[in-house]
């Protein structure tokens, strides 16, 4: 067994459960790379400051890089009894470099150390997931500008309601996606604060120089309170509620897809690449990507809850309980990657079948909005008008046609303000094009939503 | 049973069931203001581009006045037959004025309207909540500006670690509210945009003027994609998020201020006008308050819980789940405000023990660290410092005294390194004004940094 | 202001804005029934071992049956300043009878008087939510009864997978809330135990007879240990916790039935008595009972986050944190039954497309498992056989074809196993019919499953 | 790659990426002995119905015995392409024994295999965890029996309110864990349901025998409908439901030893064994594992949020979104097995400062409701006592002491019915003795629960 950093005032060992129980090891080794990074700083400014010779600091240095190349090629043990990753590489250290190594952790504590390694991960982690969701809106983007002429159905509670482009659609998501990615750009405004000089909880008498750690850690911004420094887990909170909502997002359009590949939709295909098949049923084609998309919308949002009441009622400052936020923010980050990563490379191999979309914009009414603003147009007030078509549908569905196949006498019935114009203003493309308020789905529009788009990404 | 706006296709009329369970009237009634407020600026608009006259967009805005006199008088009543505020204001504005009324829905459905109403509405109460966190901060830099002698432990592990300024404790928490306020802004700017124009989900043909309706209501912004803007309700989410990260913050101040007024801390007494008695135990002093604001943290992450599932995988556009977002959004509005109220009002009450908090400080060994660093300082590896502490510690207790207790004869068999001037090193005052780097609790720092807060709030 | 029971050593009245916070007599009022239905028995017992005189109790109980009933006309007044309703009934009998109202309170307190109340409360909605999931398993049997001829395309991952008869898939709902019912019987068992006695925390030294007051309120048992008499709400925890799980079984049939109702399955027709149109969309016949009962569901589970986090790391006994136990619960029970209500009335009032079902079952390739069974039956291993069918759906996929449209011949060409009985083999009456294993689809099982389930009823 | 069992009709080869985000091996090849017992009941009963030789069946279970010693020895190859560890062995069973091996898969499918493997799974898990409740509660009942001279201050609000045995707070603690074993009892009878025959969803064709299966599984029901058998997860919702709740009551716990364990309180000492040291502050002897304790409820309220918000509008039967309940429930599980453990390992260690506790007892009015008692057994209505002795309580504070050290004379001024035997009433021992109400804090009570507790185990 490893001695304990804190063995001092201890008459009786550690039980073996309890180092198993209390070892983060497991989880926290990821961070080696930051650990090592925030040492290296720490001990430079330890030596521009006059605590550390510069020889010991090179030698510091020299030590951790040996480590951190030790532990990318896999020659690094492991062992609980040692608890954490920060321990593991102190004690490597010293080994290697004796009593330097022992000066290392002056005016630091785990409690800062811990704080500055999470925040240092879950920086690089956060520029990286908003990589990627720069990476899938140029997707969605593609897809909208590649199928500019193909319309659609658009719903409101699943039913069909007014033609939409494809484009326009695909739109929409890029939207979601974009307000994503500035969510978690501010999020990372509250993550990228530099903790290292709190020490356990009240600062240190040690004449640290936290500026120059900020500045060689690249933070724009330092903790302004100790005691909140080692006691705050709010970024990780605020990270995993971005998550959360994206996540929602996924689903959505993971629902989207996996409606629109039934066969009673039948709206694309996606690439034989990107589904599986069944094990007793040779005919299925599964949409198995979105389904495990849209179930793992609710891994992220329990990770959500679980730091939310983690975190609920401590009291100030570092509580062991603490220990357990990575566990949800490493799986939470993991998740999002993934999933980013799976839709990049699966949406620009769907095929969309658009004689279906086309078709499908021909049947279910989707042009009585239409026939009331026409008459709307001519005078009628909106209520009226509503009224109107509400009667002639009932009337087209009771001889199971559509508006457009009626005949103008019998459109007349309903209103005298029809004319013979009504079946251009009744034609899929017509609706389409004359939605041309802001935002709307007229082409024109939808393509300057694209040259929007082109330009900010 | 009033008309209802779809009646023309339906056969049979509404269960009466149906309307109660489907209407959201007892709920949504509460955004009147902001329905007429964005009915009024659509009137005006649709004058400006000559779909209405001006007579009639007069006449509908005087209406409309009426009405909201009516309502806030209580002398408008309600109806589950007319399912939402939307439809009772309608209906009321037409039996006012007639047939003006039934051409203010023209270009506009109840999707973007809802969409419009909840972000008037949360756009209000946001800033309100942004004003209570101001107010709260101030609260809380009056407390601190009030403590500056004030000791006390700091605590990691609910242990007593090292001591802190009283003041300094206050200051964290002024940072985590400015962290909630600095949440709210930064969700401020995805509420405060302008959906009105998306109509029911794709546009309108009607030659609306978007930017007018945007400049009329005081938004920044405009969605981008009409069907995006009216399935969207990420901005309640992320006003939740930020909600029940804040109630986090208020569980935890609430846990040590019960963990304070207890007997054995006795670190401070809530005012008699802010606790409660026992029905049974009379010499019991409750404090209710910060329980109960303790307790209603679950119920504002259950209202995060709740939108993120609702929202879970919804196809595109608007779907009826969507009514079902009031709900936590209202009940979690007032909550917050309620707790900050509450809070603002209690904590200037509150009298801190100052000579328990003192004599706190000179028990628990909250000087072993300090002398630790004064072994650092005069060249020991910090590491073997600790560890000769350890052995102090655990001699002094074996005594029943403390370090400070002990004679300098029996401090230096621990090290040949301690000198005279260590009980100076270990005094409360001295172990606190030491702890100069930045962020740390020595008073001169804890006073920049109110002069900080003064200057921001 | 009235007096408050604990006023004694108070100095300073209580603040007004703190009444308003602490009270909760809108949310407990709607317990008077229980709360007087529990004074009555405590009094009854009290007189029973001679701390009241039967005068006394007798005034007792008459005083609160007059106060009931004026509770119930709506003739009694609310007061913030009375806190809850055990204080309001308290006063109003004090002020009626006087001294003997006074007594009332011995050996009780409010922490068990509450608890009480609120099992009372629940096991008399519990039975009526049990009664609900009784009737509406009635309502599934008499569709599946009424429905046997009718086959449709049973699923997996919303693809077609092999035809089901609509009865057997009524079933399997049937099946779902027989066990949610299952687990209100267990919770029931929870729920129904008799805490009155504990007094605040530790029991009384009144000669109090607790096995009396637990048959006059009809308790099978009582809770054991005074102190977790008062500290426990497990039983609202499990309640919410099987109100969860049973609204997730009717997020899932409504899920089902929006997708039904779709244009594109058109497999029912909801009444339009059940159903809403759109203001501005006149063909519109929307799901909205299904939409509004999914969006609930998060409602529900947020009610369950929020009385897990409520009740986490509180340590004994009772914490005043715990009256807000009442908003999800009661929220969580008239949602739930609200649900029931609604659905008990919808479901029997949908009609079943049987056409367009039965021709579902034609297309999609639904008999590729039962040639794959064809063919194992004849002598080839499952594994292979799949493959073979595989190769023949997609050949016949090529040719726009479904493989019962495919000539002898060229099914042949894919196995040499394959004979002139295949086509019986792949209607969907065998297919439905031959999956005779315990549990399976063939109309026998699903008609001896009604039977069983007639009998449960 | 491995050949998939459904390559037949894909022309497309599977992405590399595709198989690393859909395969489940890396967490569900935990199941291997429960897919290997499965598979062999499975194959047993194909022969007894003749579709499997006997010899076929011989070697299929030789087969998958060597399989299992491979997998046990560390021996057996993971490899994403095979997706899951049914691929997995299946896989390796036709490359030890041929044929025989593809027709193990008759009959059955991955839909209600990996149902049964679950439920097998969980099963074992649930019983273990029941034997761990069994456990804990005996150490908790050896707790009581060892302290029942010990008195301590029974707490409301966190304030003390009136004394109790120790024994009798641990006690309240058995109640808990006994009502947590109670509801895994519950949920194990929903567990307990053998799936298998259900196929993919509508059951086989094939003459096989379930309830042979079932009885070769011992399980004492089967489920009977073949959709609800392959769609349902209500099991696993409901076991993280009653896991939740089990650490909701570890949370309790755990606060309560990380309070006794302050210095202010001092009510206990945990073992050196199981606490640990700071590395910053040689005095700290932190309550580590009570406070990951407190920390992992989030994680398993988590989970359950999980796991329901995955279920949420699933349409029937089988969705792939459900591969994704493993990953909660192996979390839950594993979480609540080493929480049960450390905790029936630690709390023998802890030593009850007796001295202290006692002391306790006797600062902070906890005799005031005896003192009113006391009053209202001499005739006092319980209201006005209270009030009596509140002001007594306010005069023995302002003068710095409890209401036992008042004079005789001193207590007489505030009620003429005080006489000399009230010191007799307000001491410790006979306020604990007096509570003898069933479930009351008396010794005698204490020991009748301990030996009902034992009898019980």
């Amino acid at each position: 067994m490893a001695e304990k950093p804190w063995d001092g005032r201890f008459a009786i060992p550690t039980d073996k459960s309890v180092e198993r129980f209390t070892s983060s090891i497991a989880i926290d080794s990821r961070m080696f790379r930051e650990d090592i990074q925030g040492s290296i700083a720490h001990s430079r400014m330890l030596a521009s400051v006059g605590i550390l010779s510069d020889a010991e600091a090179d030698a510091i240095e020299k030590g951790l890089r040996e480590i951190e190349t030790e532990i990318e090629a896999g020659r690094f043990a492991y062992d609980d009894s040692l608890e954490d990753i920060h321990m593991h590489i102190e004690t490597a250290l010293t080994e290697k470099i004796g009593d330097a190594a022992r000066k290392l952790h002056t005016a630091r504590s785990r409690n800062d150390q811990v704080a500055l390694d999470i925040r240092l991960w879950l920086r690089r982690e956060t520029l990286e997931i908003l990589d990627g969701l720069r990476r899938l809106r140029s997707v969605l983007v593609d897809l909208a500008e590649a199928h500019l002429h193909v319309p659609m159905p658009g719903y409101t509670h699943t039913q069909r309601a007014q033609p939409v482009l494809f484009s326009h659609h695909m739109m929409a998501y890029y939207e979601m996606f974009t307000r994503d990615a500035r969510r978690f750009e501010d999020a990372l405004t509250r993550i990228n604060v530099m903790p290292l000089g709190a020490a356990a909880l009240a600062g240190t008498p040690h004449p640290i120089d936290r500026e120059l750690v900020r500045r060689l850690l690249d933070f724009p911004e330092m903790a302004a309170n100790s005691m909140d420094a080692v006691a705050d887990r709010d970024f990780i909170a605020e990270f995993l509620s971005a998550a959360s909502i994206s996540m929602v997002h996924f689903s959505r359009i993971s629902e989207e897809l996996i409606l629109w590949s039934t066969s009673e939709f039948a709206f694309i295909q996606l690439s034989d690449a990107f589904t599986t098949g069944s094990s007793i049923m040779p005919q299925k084609k599964n949409p198995d990507i979105p389904e495990l998309v849209r179930g793992k919308t609710g891994r992220v949002l329990g990770h959500l809850v679980n730091i939310l009441t983690l975190m609920k009622s401590l009291p100030m400052t570092y509580n062991r309980d603490m220990q357990e936020d990575k566990f949800p923010l490493f799986d939470g980050v993991d998740t999002l990657k993934d999933v980013l990563d799976i839709y990049i490379r699966m949406l620009p191999t769907m095929k969309v079948q658009e004689e279906r979309l086309k078709k499908a914009c021909e049947t279910g009414f989707l042009n009585a909005t239409d026939m009331a603003d026409y008459l709307v147009e001519r005078g009628l007030p909106f209520r009226k008008a509503h009224s109107v078509v509400g009667k002639a549908v009932a009337y087209a569905l009771s001889r199971g046609k559509e508006l457009q196949d009626l005949s103008l006498k019998e459109l007349q019935e309903f209103s005298g303000l029809v004319e013979g114009d009504i079946f251009e203003a009744l034609s899929v493309e017509s609706m389409i094009n004359r939605r041309r308020s802001a935002g709307g789905t007229a082409t024109e529009n939808v393509k300057a939503a694209i040259r929007n788009a082109r330009t900010v990404l």
